[in-house]
């Protein structure tokens, strides 16, 4: 039978519980949310709605086309210009989302020829980028600068070094730095995801190639989401304005994309621009992180140490982190629960996300749940 | 220098008159539009632009996480169905962009062993999701089914063939029905790109597939858009149950990527919503394009009949393309440019999309322009 094969891993999948399912939410749930990203707590706030709604109503519903042929309105124009502005590059290009930026990213910076360096624990949207690129990649240990270095004095040639600035799973962050220390040792260009770091890290949210001081530089490129700490839809690379040219010219998830959706636009926009004037809301998310990182390792758990706003909670399986999760959510509490085959560690955590709005009261109270419901 | 080769390769492009540039347009711009998807004129119509701003006030400005964490909301569970049903199928699944729903559609049904067998027109992201996948692919002609059939009969194991029902350069149509019964004697799947059939083809732009009888068929499963003529953003893939189930286990453009932001959904169903209602929306792109055709190739123009909504006419030359398209456009009639190396075919063209609210006043007007500017 044709796709009987779908069958078979269904029934692999259901007799290792690993089936995944989609679970609706309504408008008004009432769940306290410790699993989305919305890190700054933007994503319902009126000025960031009032945003979409508007650029839809003076824009369209949607772009009507690719970037190069009707797809770039003014609105996509000044956000880049903003964007590239807030974290301190050059340019910027924004994608439909941050999935579509990396592919774009990682497989135009990497030609014929060329050396990818790609970090055991990054996104699935920079691996595929590394297994659609012309260039051959190498993958390193987990954020181990010396195995770059080793890796980058294998052979000459263009390289690039590629990396998440804060790992989603368990919230920790790149050696930023010393990454590109050992890059510009070797020539090499840095290209790092700053997903969960843009909004959280930084002066005022800047993003962690900001905090250390690689803004700007000409030698790095940065990814981000506009779909995380800015609330919305989206994707952007950002980088010298040389690379963003080459990126409009060469990148076939950029050519050949309808353009970002107007109301996404103007929900980033609006996000950005409450955020020049909100900065505190970067260190409160950071705070709140901290804060329920020590309540839950004084609790007992196994928790790893925040660098942004992602905790990370060890659970015994991936039965025990499920039901863990559900029990949880039973409670109240909307908690994120990664398990095998998105781990590839295999280790099962509960994923928490420590959002700027919280109130202490609110977190207090995830911790209460989370502990009467461990397994 | 790191990224000195982007110069090079800058350097070659500008040498060969291939740069890309960005063309900002106002949200008050004054041009005849005849190069964007926007198939049916729906994504400025109020209804479209106000589901968008609705789903944004009720649901936020984007979506907050991955669609198995948080970021599917009741809004796109709506939508699917809804999608689902009006194209005749079992269920359907949204993505962030069709690109997306293609790389994860073509990998889903891919797995390693499979055969992929992939049409020589077809669209960048059908091309990048079998490079993506663990199947190996094998590119046959353009259209022919006979092709298709040699290759099929090669090798025992799961395939697939992939295909866009209407290409997206020429407008030409797939011959759907025998591509169909190919596949059913070798015992392969078919899949199918309704980009920019849905809302074109078929009783009421039920699409290519639906007009094909292959609507509801358990071999069959087809991607289309959000942002033609729906007028929004996004992708979906539609197909039996069991193929949907599977691509939320196993895609990872569905699983690594945040949901579809509100608004986008918003704007979607209200287009949907729309097209029920003014089915004859679809006949008069169709009628538009047919029009369109007639008058240039009266005027002497090399046109290709259109299958949908797209009219492409022959340009002598890579320069003489980008003149004509920027002449029309100073004239104040905006038309698509497609050259090297987007057309592997090498043959440079004028890109004409036929809204079906054009009037005739305009298409006059619009063959006028375009004779004018001739080169």
């Amino acid at each position: 039978m044709v796709f009987g094969w779908i069958d078979e891993q269904a029934g692999a999948r259901r007799r290792a519980g690993l089936v995944r399912t989609l679970r609706p939410r309504s408008a008004d749930s009432p769940l306290l949310d410790l699993a989305s990203n919305d890190y700054l707590g933007l994503a319902r706030h009126p000025e960031i709605t009032e945003g979409a709604a508007r650029a839809a109503r003076a824009w369209g519903g949607g772009a009507t086309g690719s970037r190069l042929v009707t797809g770039t309105t003014e609105l996509h124009t000044e956000l880049e210009r903003e964007l590239a502005g807030f974290c301190g590059f050059e340019a910027a290009l924004v994608f439909s989302s941050g999935y579509a930026a990396n592919l774009a990213a990682v497989t135009a910076l990497a030609p014929h020829g060329s050396l990818i360096v790609s970090d055991a624990g990054n996104h699935a949207s920079l691996i595929d980028g590394c297994r659609l690129a012309r260039g051959t990649t190498q993958v390193v240990a987990h954020a181990d600068p010396e195995a770059v270095r080793k890796v980058l004095g294998t052979r000459p040639g263009p390289a690039v070094v590629v990396s998440d600035t804060v790992f989603s799973v368990d919230g920790d962050a790149a050696p930023l730095a010393e990454l590109a220390a050992v890059c510009r040792k070797s020539d090499a260009g840095l290209l790092v995801d700053d997903a969960h770091g843009l909004g959280v890290l930084g002066a005022g949210g800047r993003g962690a190639p900001h905090a250390a001081g690689l803004a700007g530089a000409p030698d790095v490129v940065v990814t981000v989401t506009l779909s995380k700490s800015l609330g919305s839809q989206g994707g952007a690379v950002l980088g010298p304005a040389r690379v963003i040219d080459h990126l409009v010219n060469a990148a076939r998830t950029f050519i050949f994309d309808t353009g970002l959706a107007p109301a996404a636009a103007g929900a980033a926009l609006a996000a950005l621009r409450l955020l020049r004037r909100e900065p505190e809301r970067a260190e409160r998310a950071r705070a709140v992180a901290t804060a329920l990182h020590a309540r839950l390792t004084a609790e007992g758990h196994e928790a790893v140490r925040p660098d942004a706003a992602v905790v990370s909670v060890r659970a015994p399986s991936p039965e025990q982190a499920v039901r863990w999760a559900a029990d949880c959510r039973a409670a109240g509490v909307a908690v994120g629960c990664f398990r095998p085959p998105s781990v590839p560690d295999g280790v099962s955590r509960l994923r928490l996300t420590a959002r700027a709005d919280l109130t202490d009261g609110q977190t207090e109270h995830a911790v209460r749940v989370i502990g009467e419901t461990r397994p």
